[in-house]
C-alpha cells in the first residue's frame, strides 16, 4: 500500500500531539488535587494511556518534524515529548533543532539519558552537537564507539567552526582508480546500502589523491568491463576541507551539486559535503543575518526565561543607546535655536529619518553586491559615483518636497529652504555613508551585513540633525 | 588528466577575462583616435585577436559563472561578453542571471539575436524566462519547438509564479509498476542518460497515478529480476503542483530530499522538483527578503541607470516621508513645552530610538517564528506574555540608566524621572507592536518580513515623542 505523504497529513498529526499534550496537561492538573483513591487510580490510568498514545504518536515523526515540534512547544511539554521519544529518534532531533532549543536539552536532560540518547549517533553527528555537551557526557558516550569512528570525532579539533572540515562526513565511498565497473558494483552489493545523498563515487589513487568520480548512473548505464577511469568525470568541483562554508554554499548554488568531494592541501580525499549540510547551513545563515540586523547575537528560544531574553538583547541596546546619546548631544549643541524656532525640533527627526532610510536602502544593495563578490569584480567608485548621483536626483525631488510641506505647515520661506538644503545635504551624507560602511567592513574581514545598519543610523541621525539645525542657525536666527 | 577545479581556479580565470576586457576597451579607445591607416591595422589585428581570446575564455565558463560575469559588469563590457558566448551558453546564462540583468539583456539584444539564443533552451527553462521576452521573440522561439514541448512551454500559463508547478521540470522518469528491474535497466539504457539531478525514479499506475520511488542504488544493488514494487519506496514525500514553493522549500530542508515528485490534486505525476530549482528559490526569497526590509520592491542591476535606481527607491521614500510628517505633526503639538524646556527636543530622539530597537528585535524573533510556523503551534498570546515581561525588566534597566544620564546632562530630577518613565511605557508599546504587527500581517495572508519594520518604527516613533513630550508637559511645564 502507498503512502505517499504531504504536509497536510503532517499538519493533522501534529494537531493530534497537541490535543494529547493539553489532556496531558489536563490530567497532571487533576492528579495534583488528590481526591480519592479510586478516583486517582482511574486518572491515573487514563494518564498513563494518554502518555502511551503521545509515545505512539511522537515515534511516528520524522527525526526534523520531531525537532520542529520541540522548538514549537513550552518547556514542560517539550519535556513530556522529549522524554517519550526513542533514543536513536531523540538523537537526531538533538542534531536537528534549533541551537537555544538544544542549549536547553543538553542543560535539562540528566547525564546518563544524555549519553545513551547521544550514543545512537554516528560520529560526524556526535562531532557536530559535541559542543553542547559536557565534557563528562562526551567521555562516556565516546567510550562506547569504535577507536576508529572515536578517531573521526576526535578530527574535529582540526577544523574551525565555520570550515568546511566541520560539515563534510566521512561517510563516503571512494574507489581505487584501477577498479573496473564489475569491481565496483560487487563491492557495493557486499556493502548493501549506500550513504545518504550519493550521487557519485569517488575515484582515488594509491596515494588517496582524488582523481576523478563516477556519476551512480555511469554504473548503471555502462558495461561492467569498462574501468572506472573510462566511465568517471574528471571535471570534478572539490572544496577544500580548511575553505569557509560560505565558499561551499556558493559552488553548490552555481553548480546545482548534490555532494561534493572534500580535499586537504594536497589534493587527498578527507571527506564529502552533501547539498543537505549546505541547505541547512545557508538557511542558518539566512537566519542569523536577519536576526543580527536587528541586533541579536543569537537565536533565542522561543520559551527562554524573560531574564535570559533580556540580557540577549542588552549588548545592542547599550550601543545603541551610546549613538543615540551622541546625536542628542549634536541637538543640545543647538537648544538656543531651538528655543528660538520650536519648529526646528518638530521636523529634525524627518531629515534625520530620510537620511536613514535612504542610506539603509543603498546599504543593502552594497551588501548584496559584497557577499556575491561582484564589488571586486566591478569596482567601488563606479558604485559610490552611482550612489551620488542616484542622491542628488532623490535629494532634489524629495528635498523640495519636504521643503514645500515645511512652508505650508509654518508659512516660513527661509524655514523650507534651510529643510530642502538639509534633505538634500544628508542624502549625499547617506549615499557616502551607504557605500563605504559596508565596504569598509567587509575589508575588514567582516559580514557587513553586521552592524552596518547601526552605524549607518548613527551618521544620517547625527548630520541629519547637526545639517538641518546648523543651516537653521545660519540662515534663520 | 584529471582537472579538478577549485574556487581560485576561477578567481584566476575572471581576472583574465578582466584584463582581456580592459584591453579591448584601449584598444577601442585608440580605434577611434584615427591615426595614419598603418597603425589601424595593426591595432585592428590585435583588437580581432583579443576579442578571440575573451570569446575562448568566456565559453570555457561554466554558464552559472558566465552569469555572474554579466552581473559584474558595467553595460559596455557586459555587451562585449554577452556577444561573445555561444548561443547554448548565452541561454543558460540567460537563465541564471538576476532579474534585473535579464530584462536589460532583453532590452538590447536584437530580437532575432535573442530568439537564437532562447532556441537552445529546452522547454522548463524557456518557462522560465518567458515572462522577460517579447510576445514576438517568444512565438519565434516556440515555432521551432516540437509540438509536445511547445504544448509543455504553454502549460506554464496553468501555475501562478508562486507556484510549485512553475519551478518543476517535465524531465524525469516514470515506469510503469508493472516493470521488473530488468525492463527498467533496459529502458535507462536505450535513453542513454538520466536527467540532472536524478536520484530516483517514479513508479506509476495505469493512470499514471504516482505509486511509489525506487531510489537509484536499488537498480545497482538489487537482482534484475526483482519487480520494481518491490524494490521501491512508498513512503515518499510528495509535493503539490498547486502549492506554494514555499513548502516545498521547508520539505526539502527537513527531509534532505535531492528530488520529489510533483502531483496533481488527484494524485497524478505531473513533474518533479529538484533541490537545485529548491535552493535557487529560497536563496532568491532572502535576498528578496533581505532588500524589502531596507525598502526595495526589487533587485537593481548594479549599474542600472541613475533614473531607474532613484525611481525604484521612491515608493519607499514616500510611504517614510508620511511617517515621518505624522511623527513630526505630534512633536508639533508639544511647541509649546519645548519652547519652554528646550533639553526636550535633545532627549526626545532616544526615546524614540530605544523604542524602535527593542521593537525590532522582538518584531525579527516574531518573524522567524511565523517563517517556521511555531506560533500556529504554541499560540501568540504566551509570546506577547513573555515579550511583555521583557520589555518591563528591560525598562527598568534602561529606563533608569537613560534617567540617571539625563540627571547627570541637565541636573534636573523630575526631568529624569520623566524620560526613565518615558522609556518604560515605550518599550511596552515597542513589545506589543512587535508582537502584533508581524502577527497581524502574517493574519492577513502577507509575509511579515515585508513592512513589520517600517510600521513598527512608525508606532515606536509617534508614541515615543508623544509619551515623553505629553509626561513632560503634566510634570515639568
Amino acid at each position: 500500500v502507498t503512502t505517499v505523504h504531504s504536509d497536510d497529513q503532517l499538519n493533522e498529526s501534529l494537531a493530534h500531539i497537541r490535543r494529547l499534550l493539553e489532556r496531558h496537561r489536563l490530567l497532571d492538573a487533576l492528579a495534583h488535587r488528590q481526591e480519592g483513591p479510586k478516583k486517582d487510580l482511574l486518572e491515573s490510568l487514563q494518564h498513563r494511556q494518554n502518555l502511551a498514545d503521545v509515545h505512539k504518536r511522537v515515534n511516528a515523526l520524522h527525526a526534523a518534524d520531531a525537532a520542529y515540534v520541540l522548538e514549537a512547544l513550552p518547556p514542560d511539554e517539550r519535556q513530556v515529548v522529549w522524554e517519550q521519544l526513542r533514543p536513536d529518534l531523540a538523537g537526531q532531533a538533538f542534531v536537528e533543532v534549533g541551537e537555544a532549543v538544544r542549549e536547553w536539552l543538553a542543560e535539562t536532560t540528566p547525564p546518563d539519558t544524555l549519553a545513551t540518547v547521544l550514543e545512537t549517533l554516528d560520529p560526524d553527528d556526535l562531532r557536530y552537537v559535541r559542543e553542547w555537551v559536557t565534557p563528562d557526557v562526551f567521555a562516556e558516550v565516546a567510550r562506547t564507539l569504535a577507536s576508529a569512528d572515536r578517531q573521526a570525532v576526535e578530527d574535529a579539533a582540526h577544523y574551525d567552526e565555520d570550515d568546511i572540515g566541520h560539515y563534510m562526513t566521512r561517510d563516503m565511498i571512494a574507489v581505487p582508480d584501477t577498479y573496473s565497473i564489475q569491481h565496483v558494483l560487487s563491492d557495493l552489493r557486499a556493502r548493501g546500502e549506500l550513504p545518504p545523498q550519493t550521487d557519485r563515487l569517488f575515484v582515488v589513487d594509491a596515494r588517496n589523491v582524488l582523481r576523478a568520480a563516477i556519476p551512480l548512473q555511469a554504473l548503471v548505464l555502462l558495461e561492467p568491463s569498462v574501468p572506472v577511469l573510462a566511465a568517471a568525470i574528471t571535471d570534478v568541483t572539490t572544496v577544500d576541507a580548511r575553505s569557509p562554508i560560505s565558499q561551499a554554499v556558493t559552488a553548490f548554488e552555481r553548480y546545482d551539486l548534490v555532494s561534493a568531494p572534500v580535499v586537504d592541501d594536497r589534493g587527498k580525499l578527507v571527506g564529502r559535503l552533501t547539498v543537505d549540510a549546505v541547505m541547512d547551513m545557508a538557511r542558518t545563515q539566512a537566519d542569523q543575518r536577519a536576526l543580527a540586523q536587528a541586533g541579536l547575537s543569537r537565536g533565542e528560544d522561543l520559551f527562554a526565561s524573560p531574564w535570559d531574553s533580556a540580557r540577549n538583547r542588552w549588548p545592542w541596546l547599550g550601543l545603541n543607546l551610546v549613538t543615540a546619546f551622541i546625536a542628542s548631544r549634536v541637538i543640545g549643541q543647538f537648544e538656543g535655536a531651538i528655543r528660538g524656532l520650536a519648529a526646528l525640533a518638530a521636523l529634525m527627526p524627518i531629515v534625520a529619518s530620510i537620511g536613514g532610510n535612504t542610506g539603509n536602502q543603498t546599504t543593502a544593495l552594497m551588501i548584496r553586491a559584497l557577499a556575491g563578490d561582484q564589488v571586486r569584480f566591478s569596482g567601488v567608485h563606479r558604485l559610490l559615483t552611482k550612489e551620488i548621483v542616484v542622491s542628488l536626483m532623490n535629494g532634489s525631488v524629495w528635498g523640495v518636497l519636504v521643503g514645500l510641506a515645511a512652508i505650508a505647515l509654518y508659512s516660513n520661506l527661509a524655514l523650507g529652504a534651510v529643510m530642502a538644503g538639509a534633505v538634500i545635504l544628508n542624502l549625499v551624507v547617506a549615499a557616502l555613508a551607504g557605500v563605504a560602511i559596508p565596504f569598509a567592513l567587509h575589508r575588514a574581514g567582516r559580514d557587513p551585513a553586521y552592524g552596518s545598519s547601526v552605524l549607518l543610523t548613527f551618521v544620517t541621525d547625527a548630520m541629519g540633525f547637526f545639517l538641518f539645525l546648523g543651516l537653521a542657525t545660519i540662515f534663520l536666527i
